[in-house]
């Protein structure tokens, strides 16, 4: 499986995905998972991706593809599409077709490839704006009510960020609660695992404004993992009944 | 949904259930699941129930119909079992009988009526075990390494047991630990509902040392969920990233 989550905020984008694909529990490999489209102080887009690996990769192929296309138009290219609603829906449409595609592929298997997307960003004199595309290219948007949207294992790391979370969160503390929500995660479910790719997009930038790999053993991510365990474990005892 | 947990530690054991029903978002009902079999003193059996309502309460009706049979024997009621292990395959069959005839019932449905239980309790003279019991009657047992089990929207109040349960957990702690779990769920999750049932089984009392409903607004359960959103909130502000 996969965790990814988002956040848009007032003050920017703060996205974090973890690395781990299995094939059953004995075929586990590390993917990056988070895609940056980019055409710097124009617009940034950023794709993070739960599912088959087999759509999943083959969607992100097809985009770069059309992008590379010197037939490319708005209505194909995400790079030249005139509005993030107009990206998420050349995401959604690319990500259903591949989908179907490989569903007919594999129509002998009972098992089924699917997959879904988070896509977030900003296009220079547009909204910043963050969408949540299912596996038939359908897709929800995150608004101030709820400025959060997860893909795959998205049960463990909800608590923290139904609690936290506000459309005011300062982009410190949203990377902080991305990391505990994903820390939570790791915890508990063997499927979701390190490196973690964590991006922050300054709202207005139109770029990347930090971009990390935190690897197995980061010291600071260590540090503060022991220290939310023992925080917990301080408040646990502290609490009557 | 449902969410239900068990934690077997070496002080006994605490169960605690909520009551919410649902067949889709608009048929909301609430429903006990948390069911005892006791002849106090002699022995002390707790049901916890997750799935279809129709699954588990025609099992728990067969269940009360062989005890109450006048042919009932060791093999048959789960009052005169031996062992909790044969209480657990008694119990195990009867709800692998039952989903079987539902389904056999349903089979015009695309729907699948399935169920799963977690079983407690002590014989004299026995252990006191655990069980998670699968719909197809097969089952796991808590150990050491893992002292709890769990059913229902079991991922949202995992982190939490992860932490801070462990076979040395005293009964005050436990019951802090499920209903901290249990919060955790109910703020993130629409179908689990209060109010719950909660149950503390010392170990060697084969009987139910204390039992509890906790109602919608029951000032104390508020208060510890208050608390502990404010602890969180303030480990979350002085943890540094």
């Amino acid at each position: 499986m996969t965790y990814c989550v988002g956040l848009k905020l007032d003050a920017g984008l703060v996205l974090l995905s973890d690395t781990r694909t299995n094939a059953g529990l004995d075929n586990i490999s590390c993917y990056r998972k988070m895609f940056f489209f980019e055409n710097p102080g124009e617009r940034i887009i950023t794709i993070m991706t739960a599912g088959s690996l087999s759509v999943t990769q083959t969607t992100i192929a097809r985009l770069e593809e059309a992008i590379e296309d010197e037939m490319a138009d708005e209505s194909t290219s995400i790079l030249r599409a005139p509005t993030m609603l107009r990206v998420a829906t050349i995401i959604g449409d690319t990500l259903s077709r591949t989908r179907r595609d490989i569903a007919e592929q594999c129509r002998d298997l009972k098992q089924q490839a699917s997959a879904s997307m988070i896509v977030a960003g900003q296009r220079q004199g547009g909204d910043m704006r963050m969408f949540l595309i299912y596996p038939e290219g359908n897709f929800i948007e995150a608004t101030d009510d709820t400025p959060f949207l997860q893909i795959g294992e998205h049960k463990y790391g909800k608590p923290i960020l139904d609690r936290v979370v506000t459309p005011q969160t300062n982009l410190a503390d949203a990377q902080k609660a991305v990391l505990l929500s994903m820390d939570s995660t790791l915890r508990s479910n063997l499927s979701v695992g390190m490196p973690l790719d964590l991006a922050v997009i300054e709202r207005g930038a139109c770029a990347v404004t930090i971009r990390r790999r935190i690897q197995d053993g980061d010291p600071d991510f260590a540090q503060m993992s022991a220290a939310w365990s023992a925080a917990l474990r301080d408040s646990f005892v502290n609490i009557s009944l």
